[in-house]
């Protein structure tokens, strides 16, 4: 998609930005509402240091509530958290070899901005996850743009703009982080579908601290060197790029969707990019279901969708992400799930992204390039599994109660983003994150009635059901 | 207040609690709504086991922002959170002394139910907070029902109920936690001038494991008794009780009002209660003040209430308590306050309550009674504090535009109560809370705006301008 024009435009805007050492204010690069068309892609040929703000957390989840390790899960891609892993220098970073960030410049000022199948993971996820976010708002927008709400019910609370014939598009902002990193950040807010759309991207470039590297250890056993703990370096360059994704609808009868990607990889302790053999680089993500009435058609379909997409490359995969799902987005001081499910994994590397052994047999392990192209396949499958749900919810009747009802559920939803999901939490603990972008993750608006119960045997009381005993939908 | 019959009750009611082992499934005991009349208070005759829930935490906090040490805050006045302490061991405290809980049951058998001055301090406060639910619930809900709502704007959203004539009444629920304790939630939701008000106290007996007694003698070293670590119990019992209040009006032009205040006791090594001179009891509370339009009188009137109820106890405490609640009350991610001030401070004892030393002069210390007059005080300030600002707030008329910024202004609430307020978060990640005591605190509705800027020079950027810069208004 992207010109080896435009490609080395950017490497040389990368070089620009660390002999700036980085030390710019946080700020919006850019702000515009621009129509999404595939030109508008134009204006993301950016530096090498952008950042998606992750409603997700990535997390080392076991079958028990895992404990707060805010190393295992920050390191991915979640926005401003990644100034953590710059805690131990001020500077950037300055020693012998070169950085991960300037191999790539070169790498980018070589191939005069080509990126293929030879190149760095790093860059080719860059890339990949860039082109998906304009697929993936053109796509949404078409949606938006496609047909009116219900008449029953109708729009609440009299938003503005809301019965505006001006196509409605998604605003996207460019901005950088002064620690290092930035991202492109899209957002689509009041409009007749959709209450708000956000859909985020980050590449970050950061060091990662000897206690990140110890924790890290845990899930990637090669992480800083295959030798003791004795043998850590003091710090190590690390690399985070990922998607994020939450849409939520303005039709109770539509579901709220949630899907994040991303890809981790630390540099050797010579400063060297991690090879294939180190182990010190993972891939994470999923994709997971919030709807406020329960069809559970909607549930299936968006479920088979994701089955098809694991099936494909492992047939242990969907069973075992579902249930990390699951286990991940549960509210558990409400004792009910966040939504009905999805996949969610994190840590899927060479030896965790393969089949596990069994009866004694040594494990099958799997390689960078069948994990990306998983991920690759897991993201495509984005508009697939979302869009014929919208496009059959958007527009049914809905009653004020059922309104309300679907604000309550946002509150929830609130809740498990800013109590339990660890890359927020931990994002916004942090100094310097893009607020607004960590928090695009949020309902337009939402609602706590105190004491709210819903009718016995109600559809809302069936949700309620459904979220306390995760059910199999295919 | 309490007639010396109900109180003969209270205790009963409390051997039988114990003796039930508390086992008993965490539940509403009680849920009505009832006229809120000085009669009303019977229903409270409670237990001796009963919680708070406390939207705020208490909380070490210094000049610099604090770190995360759940025992200090978690062990005053939070809800669920008190679980905690309790993790330690499944079946309730068994010991050759009897337990703190009994002996207040058998403390109130002998006086026949009265509290006076000589009883201990635990029943004295359970009996002071709980005399003030029922008068601060007395006060807001003649308030609610003294007068419409302005005509322009007008109530958003439709609400049900609010054009009704019939009085509204604060809903009034007494619960038990399985784990002990309990405690008795006022709640007045989708009113004309309140949105959504809450009154909570709480009453929890617990024991606190060795991990916490060491955390808490960063503040109080006599905690456990004034041996080295070496010499500290495996785990100590405690008290805690609390009264917490929020009240978020609907009109945008009155402001949010936050209070709580606590008390804390752990027992000695032995099994006895503390003495006045170990050291191992403390204080905390405060109030705060979060309007979305700022009008400065109302500020100006809050605060000079505050400091003198401070002033006529010690001159040393308003300036620093103010200070201590422009650090705690911070969302820091925002870089803003979540209000315009108030007073807060926590783990006040006879050294720390006192007057600090000055040029090697040794320091004044104070006394159990003169705090808890501090404390009483402090309490029966809060409708002298907040009724006329609301009085004089609540008719004035407002735009659908400023009703917006109002929820943009909600959202950061929720934002530093789930985010950053220690208690809150801590309670809703320990087992067993009751959850909507715990979030009462939350107002009815919020909202997430991406990027929302007020107008320069507008109320709104002013109101931004004072959260950024924490004022001296007294």
């Amino acid at each position: 998609m992207a010109s080896p024009l435009r490609l080395a435009a950017q490497g040389r805007q990368a070089a620009r930005l660390f002999a700036m050492q980085q030390r710019a204010s946080l700020r919006t690069v850019t702000s515009r509402a621009s129509s999404v068309t595939p030109a508008a892609s134009a204006p993301f040929s950016s530096s090498s240091a952008s950042a998606t703000t992750s409603a997700t957390a990535t997390a080392t989840t076991t079958a028990s509530l895992p404990t707060y390790t805010p190393f295992v899960f920050a390191g991915l891609a979640i926005a401003g958290s990644l100034v953590a892993y710059n805690m131990t220098a001020d500077d950037p970073i300055k020693c012998d070899a070169p950085t991960l960030a300037e191999r790539d410049e070169q790498t980018r000022r070589d191939s005069n901005g080509a990126v293929d199948e030879l190149s760095p993971m790093r860059l080719r996820m860059e890339k990949f996850i860039k082109e998906q976010q304009q697929i993936i708002i053109k796509g949404l927008a078409e949606i938006e743009n496609s047909g009116g709400v219900a008449a029953v019910g109708g729009p609440v609370e009299g938003r503005v703009g809301i019965d505006s014939l001006a196509p409605r598009e998604f605003r996207q902002d460019e901005w950088q982080r002064k620690e290092g990193g930035g991202g492109i950040t899209c957002v689509l807010q009041d409009g007749v579908v959709f209450e708000k759309a956000g859909v985020g991207v980050s590449v970050v470039y950061g060091k990662l601290p000897k206690a990140g590297i110890l924790r890290m250890r845990a899930n990637h056993r090669n992480l800083g060197g295959d030798g003791g703990a004795e043998t850590l370096p003091e710090s190590l360059e690390f690399f985070a790029a990922g998607l994020s994704l939450v849409v939520h609808p303005r039709n109770p009868m539509a579901p709220t969707v949630h899907l994040n990607y991303r890809y981790f990889e630390t540099a050797n302790p010579d400063g060297s990019p991690t090879g294939d053999a180190s182990g010190a680089w993972w891939f994470g993500g999923g994709a997971d279901l919030t709807p406020s009435y329960l069809f559970d058609e909607d549930a299936i379909h968006f479920h088979r969708t994701l089955k098809d997409v694991c099936d494909r490359h492992n047939k242990g995969y969907f069973p075992r992400f579902k249930r990390w799902c699951d286990e991940y987005f549960y509210n558990k001081h409400r004792l009910e799930s966040r939504g009905v499910g999805g996949i969610f994994f994190d840590d899927l590397d060479e030896a965790s992204g393969g089949t596990p052994a069994s009866d004694g047999a040594p494990a099958k392990t799997t390689d960078r390039e069948s994990l990306f192209a998983f991920i690759q396949d897991g993201l495509r499958a984005f508009l697939p599994s979302y869009t014929p749900i919208i496009a059959r919810r958007k527009d049914l009747p809905f009653t004020d109660a059922e309104k309300e009802w679907q604000q309550i559920r946002r509150g929830r939803y609130v809740e498990f983003n800013l109590v339990h999901d660890r890359g927020t939490s931990f994002g916004l603990n942090t100094p310097g994150p893009r607020v607004e972008s960590i928090l695009m993750s949020l309902p337009l608006t939402a609602e706590w009635k105190y004491m709210y119960e819903p009718a016995p045997k109600s559809r809302e009381q069936r949700l309620v059901d459904v979220l306390r005993n995760a059910r199999e939908w295919v």
